[in-house]
């Protein structure tokens, strides 16, 4: 059994601690809000008032918080992990995040005498409470392999694809697709609405060929039933795009596709629908 | 056993004809290069050279021929289709092609005392050869149960879709979603590729989740692969997206996600890229 640290638990964050303490290892947590963390007080984890003495206790230190700027502050800022981190520990951060944060606090806990993980993960609230969620794993291979039977209990797709920031850049791939796939499903019901066709009766007829893809199967039917709550958040999403067009900006990578999505959801939430589910992309189109 | 005329036996043609004729019906065929027909005519179909004495000898006249203008030509043309259709007669068209045109045929085949389809297919030539076709159907009802027998040794997921025209709007609306689905996967791979992380790998986490779809699953490893053989050509998808475009314009639908792809695939084409797979898209990304 290990000395875990688990930093953060959101919706994603208390689903994945929770199966690790399942397991039976030593759980220690911090969160911004102390109440999201009851379930696992109740269960057995040990409160810490900071994310160091969480990480000062522990061997492997997880963190999923909101935005690259919650995880700069939770591993760089007073009281942090990189100040508190015991040699020889893992630190994982499963947020998903910038390339070049996660390539500095690489670089960072290499210096401490650890090492670190970037691991951001798909999948969703349902994945996390059900431990199937897809892990993309960038950092320190040896790491990873010391890492992977606590990353078994939360994902089932765990695929090491790199160097520091290789998760992260895996994750942006993943949600340049996602984006893409969401402004197709909006653009075809919208059309399909507006000419008359019965949209559900569309989705019979395409969603099963080379149109077929998860958005169209998952989202397309809560679209038309205007079910626009959060699997996954809308302001979470426009991070994730301003991430995807920043990096690609870096490297010189045409992502007009991306750029053009990331415009309307940032028109989405300036509207206030920053907490509805990414399907609300829809809305943009009147037929809400 | 009904009589049937063939028009256009091109590559998807001359599949879904030989369906028709291996059930044992009486099959007319016309095409405007005649051998694309030899094996049609090697296995009892009778030849015609135009299509309206083919039509003038069928119940069903089937056409499915490259661009809207050749559509036009058949139907309107000297020795057309309209001028030669018998009371009671059903013509389908399977191009893709415009709502508009189609409307004008079915307002002309009624005025002939006949009716007409516009079913519109996806599945490309291995689903034309399977008999595993997805058919859209818009038109006259009845029209559309005479002809769902013979639709069903085409294809599988045949769905009635509505008045004349609809089936063509219904593949507009599938259209559009292949068109952004395309885009994501080519902006991802080419944000992989700059990136240093290895594609194939990638693939191996984004491919299985809320990014999946049929195009990251059977065109993301042919475009790694430098595979660009035709299973949907460049030029036939201008002409869908054109048509896409334009009826979203009609309709007053943004469709801002479709228009991108669309001249990004006339450029293409103007590269010399014409007749390539829809895939080859990711050569614009200079990865090829």
């Amino acid at each position: 059994m290990s000395r875990i640290a688990f930093i953060g638990t959101g919706v994603m964050g208390r689903s994945m601690a929770a199966h690790l303490l399942a397991a039976g290892h030593e759980l220690h947590v911090y969160s911004r809000t102390r109440k999201k963390a009851a379930d696992l007080l109740a269960n057995g984890a040990r409160w810490h008032d900071d994310p160091g003495t969480a990480t000062a206790a522990a061997e492997f230190v997880f963190t999923i918080v909101g935005m690259p700027r919650d995880v700069e502050e939770v591993y760089f800022g007073e009281k942090g992990i990189i100040a508190n981190l015991q040699p020889g520990a893992v630190a994982i951060d499963m947020t998903t995040s910038t390339p070049a944060l996660a390539e500095r606090i690489a670089e960072a806990a290499r210096q401490r005498g650890g090492c670190a993980l970037d691991a951001p993960v798909s999948g969703g609230d349902k994945g996390a409470r059900e431990g199937i969620l897809s892990i993309m794993v960038g950092g320190d291979r040896k790491g990873f392999d010391r890492t992977l039977p606590l990353f078994e209990l939360m994902g089932r797709n765990i695929v090491y694809q790199g160097s520091a920031g290789h998760g992260q850049r895996c994750k942006i791939c993943n949600q340049i697709v996602v984006a893409m796939n969401m402004l197709g499903v909006c653009e075809s019901l919208a059309f399909a609405a507006k000419s008359g066709l019965a949209p559900k009766t569309v989705l019979q007829s395409i969603s099963a060929g080379a149109a077929g893809s998860w958005a169209l199967t998952n989202l397309a039917p809560k679209m038309l039933d205007h079910d626009f709550a959060p699997g996954f958040y809308v302001r979470h999403f426009v991070k994730d795009l301003t991430i995807a067009v920043e990096a690609a900006a870096e490297l010189g990578v045409s992502v007009e596709g991306v750029k053009l999505v990331k415009s309307m959801y940032e028109k989405l939430a300036a509207r206030g629908f920053e907490y509805d589910g990414t399907q609300a992309l829809y809305k943009l189109w009147g037929d809400e």
